[in-house]
């Protein structure tokens, strides 16, 4: 007979592993709560005939105060209370430890928001995304105005739920970005805008490359299959994916199990659904590499916006516009548009799909000139929350700042601040998020390169398994376990920093433009 | 000044009012809750990628548990129990007495049934659905029969909830067609099955028609805009609306705003899609028509699946299978597909289309034929239910049962006992309504004829819209509010009964094959 040494704290361990075991029981509710509504979203952005709006809306609201309201019990809080200190005794890194960590900090957060807030808002930004895409089609502001007034207005009354702050833009960054502050992005931003200024004006000085042959009309199921092809060498999973059409494309996750993207064509315009639909196939990547032991548990989901568009953009222009990749597949996409492309070198294809030239619309702007659309929507953003700028002067002080940035200003609203969907679904905070996931994605870049320095061969032969391995050992898989700037500094060596992003593009624009 | 003379009641019919109100959110919430179980089924249905039906099934799960916490809330018990005085006091057909009254049955069912149970049946029918797909595609019923067992025996204990019963069929039934019990149904079917074994034999005494020309290939996209075209004259709301494919067809709302059909297509028989699309349009038309008065309540659904599939039924058979319809739609037909169909008289094609020849699958079942394979379906599910018949019986029991009826049995299970969803959802108790509709919808036809003795002339040219009104005003609109054979009986002047349809299978057929 064997004689079982009893553990001393093997009573207490086992009442809390039972306690982690009833809390994750909720989470895996909210979990659910959750993904039920990025479906509803999914399903208005692609299908929903007009007529649903305003149930879509009232679903919305239900779902987002039950999960508000099952998240923020006293019970969940008298969990975290009885279990905190339990996360002493667990490994710091260890999925538990992280779980209880990252849900405490949230639960502090929404706690402070009342669940009647929450209601209001999902449908006041549900009838608002309808509004949206009318006004857009029709390239009327008005239309659109007192939706986004509202939402202003909510926003404001938001990040006074978190008083004191330091700046009023603080509480709603940190919805997307934990932790990061407004007066850091604005630092990282002056740096950056310096010198992406100068680049530009140093390009405007050379000579033009030619991109005509990018403008031409480009048969949209061909555009479609070929999109399927270049993600499905990636390593996007159709068994746990689809893609569908929308205005505004995106990518979204109602599980592990369920990562879909969309995308939208120009029948003249080549770029648009190719690199959109190499952007989204990133975001997507990142939610189908998350560990299946982190699953409808708060840590299912990326660790930031940031770290998430690093995901999209380091696909769409560190591998989607470099020359290794095209190498491969250029001769394919001339295969499929022999009419357009036969007579197009690769060399003269690859400067045209990085030409730079300053342009209206956000998500076609190259990488040089991107960067500047998102710093006049954070001054816009940050004017709106303080109260300076009202929303009925959005249009005009909007093709303003588009003189002063970019040298050119918008014709109609569709194509100037009726342009982005962001703020229809109240993403104030959310837009910094993608020129600091620029950055990120030069640094990750830089970092790969010590560890595979043949990353750009296995390109080159459409191999793209050893880069999604190793984005999916670094990244993915740790879902949302470590604060956006530990992994950073975890993953590159260094937190958020623009001097990599600097340096990929004055060695890539360098080159193409002869500096 | 005006004096104002107080009502003495006022104080307390004003705390009613209150209490009313309070009750009103809570069943929003819970109408929300289900409605957003519907679109989670659509998505299943038409898009959900495999890898998602995990995740789906604890989705579901989740959302049918909170649903029935949220309604079977001791709060809503008081509730009920202080406005039931209050019921006396308003008119009885009134929308909020027949509220109160349905809302009361429901809840009176609900609180018998443990939330845990409600949260396991949608998970594990979820799984079933996937399983039941894969299961007719590889015509492999051993990968559905675990899932099918363990549905009949929680069917076993959700009667069980509910004893004593006269039979255990009967909670089941109850689920769909409130107050109706087996004895009835079976008495029913007792005399149609001798009467229409009768026809069916005589039928087959006489020459054949020939539908050859509909057993040929057929244009998919031009099938689907046939089928558009029709369902847009019968008034079918696009805006509130929209068609999409699936493996079973079928028709869903999410709201009165979002009423939503699919549809199949075989590529080699017009009559799957064309018949189909009218019949989930004839769905789709009652649940557009519900009073927005009654909208996010229990009431804003059909008062019963045969009141509902009498809706479907009609317009697919007594309005879609008639020559006034064909007089108008078959020169549009002709058009669509002269190659097919050039050489085919108008009154060769609605006699191959009214073909009586007992067949395999039930939704192809002409109407003769039809109510046969919903009364084989019922003897199995009582047996079933009953515990004399086991799961694995099934496919050999179905196939001699189909001899038996029919005269024919099938090859494969696809074509057999997997040939149908129902049972992968736990909708035992669902089929005997269909063949109640049939009756139903024969018994509506007479009652109209006697308000628009013009009806046959307005369908021949093409005018639907007299009829549709008819049918919002006395059927479509009232929603729940009626018990079914309360509201068969006000509407034709008597509750379901065979006669009408015995009557019309006699005419229609006699006529066509010369009785």
């Amino acid at each position: 007979m064997l004689v079982h040494k009893q553990d001393p704290l093997s009573p207490w361990k086992s009442l809390m592993e039972q306690k982690l075991k009833q809390l994750k029981e909720i989470l895996f509710q909210v979990y659910d709560l959750n993904a039920v509504q990025q479906l509803l979203n999914w399903d208005q952005q692609t299908y929903m005939p007009l007529g649903g709006a305003e149930e879509r809306g009232e679903q919305l609201a239900t779902l987002a105060q039950l999960a508000h309201e099952r998240f923020t019990s006293p019970e969940v809080g008298e969990l975290l209370e009885d279990l905190q200190v339990f996360v002493d005794q667990l490994p710091p890194d260890s999925d538990e430890a992280c779980l209880l960590r990252v849900t405490r900090r949230l639960y502090g957060k929404q706690t402070r928001v009342p669940a009647s807030y929450v209601a209001e808002f999902a449908q006041v930004t549900t009838l608002a995304q309808t509004a949206w895409e009318q006004a857009k089609a029709n390239d009327d502001f008005e239309y659109f105005r007192p939706h986004l007034e509202k939402i202003v207005e909510m926003r404001q009354q938001y990040a006074e739920f978190f008083a004191p702050y330091e700046h009023i833009y603080d509480p709603l960054l940190d919805d997307f970005e934990p932790g990061l502050k407004t007066a850091e992005v604005q630092q990282i931003f002056g740096t950056l805008k310096s010198e992406q200024v100068a680049l530009i004006r140093t390009i405007a000085s050379r000579q033009q490359v030619d991109d005509s042959f990018l403008h031409q009309p480009f048969d949209e199921k061909a555009q479609w299959d070929f999109g399927v092809e270049v993600i499905t060498r990636f390593g996007y999973d159709w068994r746990r994916g689809r893609q569908d059409r929308s205005v505004h494309p995106f990518s979204t996750s109602f599980g592990l199990g369920d990562v879909r993207i969309t995308t939208r064509f120009d029948p003249d315009r080549l770029a648009t659904a190719l690199f959109g639909t190499m952007h989204e196939c990133g975001h997507a990547l990142y939610d189908q590499g998350i560990s299946p032991a982190l699953r409808r548990t708060p840590l299912a989901a990326g660790a930031s916006m940031a770290i998430h568009e690093s995901q999209s953009r380091f696909w769409e222009n560190l591998v989607g516009r470099s020359r290794a990749f095209w190498t491969f597949f250029y001769p394919r996409l001339k295969e499929t548009f022999p009419k357009q492309l036969g007579n197009v070198s690769m060399e003269a294809f690859y400067r045209a799909i990085n030409k730079v030239q300053p342009s209206l619309i956000r998500t076609e702007a190259d990488e040089a000139t991107y960067n500047l659309h998102i710093m006049l929507r954070l001054e816009l953003e940050i004017a709106l929350m303080e109260g300076s700028l009202k929303v009925h002067e959005l249009p005009e002080i909007w093709n303003c700042k588009m003189q002063e940035y970019l040298g050119i200003a918008p014709k109609s609203n569709q194509e100037g601040v009726l342009q982005d969907i962001h703020w229809a679904f109240g993403g104030m905070g959310y837009f910094p998020t993608y020129a600091l996931g620029n950055l990120v994605s030069a640094q990750i870049w830089e970092a790969i390169m010590k560890d595979i320095p043949d990353l750009e061969n296995q390109i080159e032969r459409g191999e793209f398994s050893g880069l999604l391995s190793w984005l999916r050992e670094k990244i993915h898989r740790h879902g949302m376990k470590f604060p956006p700037q530990e992994l950073v500094e975890k993953v590159t060596g260094s937190t958020i920093t623009p001097q990599p992003y600097l340096r990929y593009l004055k060695r890539k624009f360098g080159d193409i433009y002869n500096i």
